[in-house]
């Protein structure tokens, strides 16, 4: 008898995200040939395509989630990828638009181990290129060829839309001390859970599913991007510049209102209180003053908590395909999908 | 017998814009319910609506041409502005993001005499409420309830495209010396053509008419739009701060590229010379300096030519309509629009 592996599947998922990758990169290119050639240089450096003088690169462009769920989607309700091509082009351009727009209102000046655009060629060049990307997912979707696309397009200005809500709580967030869970939580469904949840659905949509599984999949993409915040907000935190581009403990220097923080104030008795203090200190924190605060969230409570979090919200997205009526075998995949992304073992 | 007004309906042409600013401003401000707070008290205020507090404001908000000119094409094809009134309360909220992002990257403070939305509450929210609105514009037409809502969304996302490509120009050419007469009337068409184009085309394909007569409209609504730019330059150099609600000879202090300068550069001889000179100047120009440029311009014939061409422009506005084939009585009315619109008598 040979050994069974008890998550047969799960080690396929890096593999299905490339495909999905390689299924929308030529259409992803084509609607990027429509742009001016500043323009397009600039979207192709920030995607990894070429550096700031054009030269082609190979290697460093995103993980592409959200076209790889879009297309997984699609391939779950009708048998092919195919139909949602268009919608993968178009949450990834959302996406980007919203990276580049991001990066410069938080003046971030590296992403991917590579400088933003803003900190390349300006603010200027960041707000239309950002700009460029989020007009140019209208288009790709209004011209696609199929009796779905409106629909896909509506969905996904109302993600957009949340999506810019999302990126305004933060911003408003950085300025007050107050910040209660429930708000946090809502900037997290906003700048995450709502374009995770736009590719889903909108992959159902163009596929042609029914409203009811069309919800589902928008649900389930929803909490998959809640878990994947909670995480990325432990490896703000915890994570190795390996894993996350950016320096050790950088969520904490910059003081943001992560989950795991806004919890342990919340919840985080003693402890918390000591945070809220270490928080309030003016001036630069030192490399020890930041380690402090790390050890005060832990002992607050707020990682482990985060951790219960991204699980129980694995959890509720596939319900919510148990709800919507999607097959089991097709749950089961998208569960290991949702377990494997929420874990960032990519 | 009593004396004939040579131009009748001329007089109307306010009239008819300040109706259509009537018509769609009830489902502009619906539109705008839809975003957070802040958001919209950031967009209210930019559209004149009330003071950086909140506090309600009259007189102070745009003509809003744009969705007067939707508006009236669709009268003009179906008998009745209301098909239109998405579309037009589409390209108003295109305008607006496009004129919030655009004093952020050209760092003006003043606009219609108040203080700009960087100016107030800084780039990042400049940033995310030009993108709200630009969201919002494609969350309205896809949610109108018209049979044609698509076609005129798509007619949409490539106008913004055409007209983030010519601020793109116009971003560009601040760092050149050599700007050429073509690529100064192609930045016209992106920035001030492309939208009054598309307020124009989609308020006819909301009202049902035939793609000749869409194309048509198109073309009369960038020949305005190109017309209305000339006249814009013109005002930039020799308005008066009442007309602009910015300083006189503000454009030449900014030194920009506008069309009469390029023009009197490339065609104005031995004083084009001297303009080049001058633009080449380091430091901040004196109020004799600036005097003395306009001088320049003017000697060069390139306030001249800007006023020829604005005609020129106004002439095929209405050669596309006849070409389009709409009707003599129709074509009078948006030749006396075109002329009103261009002479700025608002």
């Amino acid at each position: 008898m040979t050994a069974v592996d008890p998550r047969p599947s799960a080690t396929k998922v890096p593999d299905l995200l490339a495909r999905g990758r390689e299924l929308v990169e030529p259409s992803l290119r084509q609607a990027l040939s429509r742009l001016d050639d500043r323009t397009r240089l600039v979207a192709s450096y920030h995607l990894g395509w070429c550096d700031a003088d054009g030269r082609p690169m190979t290697g460093s462009s995103g993980k592409a989630i959200r076209p790889g769920l879009a297309l997984l989607v699609a391939e779950a309700v009708c048998g092919a990828p195919d139909p949602a091509v268009p919608g993968g082009v178009a949450v990834e351009l959302v996406h980007n638009f919203s990276l580049i727009h991001d990066d410069l209102m938080d003046r971030d000046a590296v992403r991917r181990h590579r400088r933003t655009v803003w900190s390349v060629w300006g603010d200027a060049t960041a707000v239309l290129v950002g700009d460029a990307l989020a007009c140019l997912a209208g288009e790709v979707l209004a011209e696609c060829d199929s009796p779905y696309a409106a629909r896909a397009g509506h969905a996904l200005t109302v993600a957009t839309r949340e999506l810019i809500r999302g990126q305004v709580l933060d911003v408003a967030f950085e300025q007050r001390t107050d910040v209660q869970l429930p708000e946090c939580v809502e900037m997290a469904y906003g700048k995450t859970g709502s374009l995770l949840g736009a590719s889903a659905e909108v992959g159902a949509i163009l596929a042609g599913a029914d409203p009811a599984t069309c919800v589902a999949f928008r649900t389930y993409g929803r909490e998959l991007g809640l878990a994947f915040q909670l995480v990325d907000d432990l490896l703000g935190i915890w994570g190795s510049p390996d894993q996350t581009g950016k320096p050790v403990f950088s969520d904490l220097r910059a003081h943001k209102k992560t989950l795991p923080v806004v919890w342990s104030l919340e919840y985080g008795g003693p402890c918390g209180q000591e945070l809220a203090e270490w928080l309030a200190r003016p001036g630069t924190p030192s490399e020890a003053d930041v380690q402090e605060a790390a050890v005060l969230v832990e002992r607050a409570g707020g990682r482990e908590w985060a951790m219960a979090e991204a699980g129980e919200r694995v959890r509720r997205a596939g319900r919510a395909l148990y709800v919507g009526g999607v097959g089991p075998s097709i749950r089961d995949q998208f569960d290991q999908l949702a377990q494997f992304v929420a874990e960032r073992r990519l």
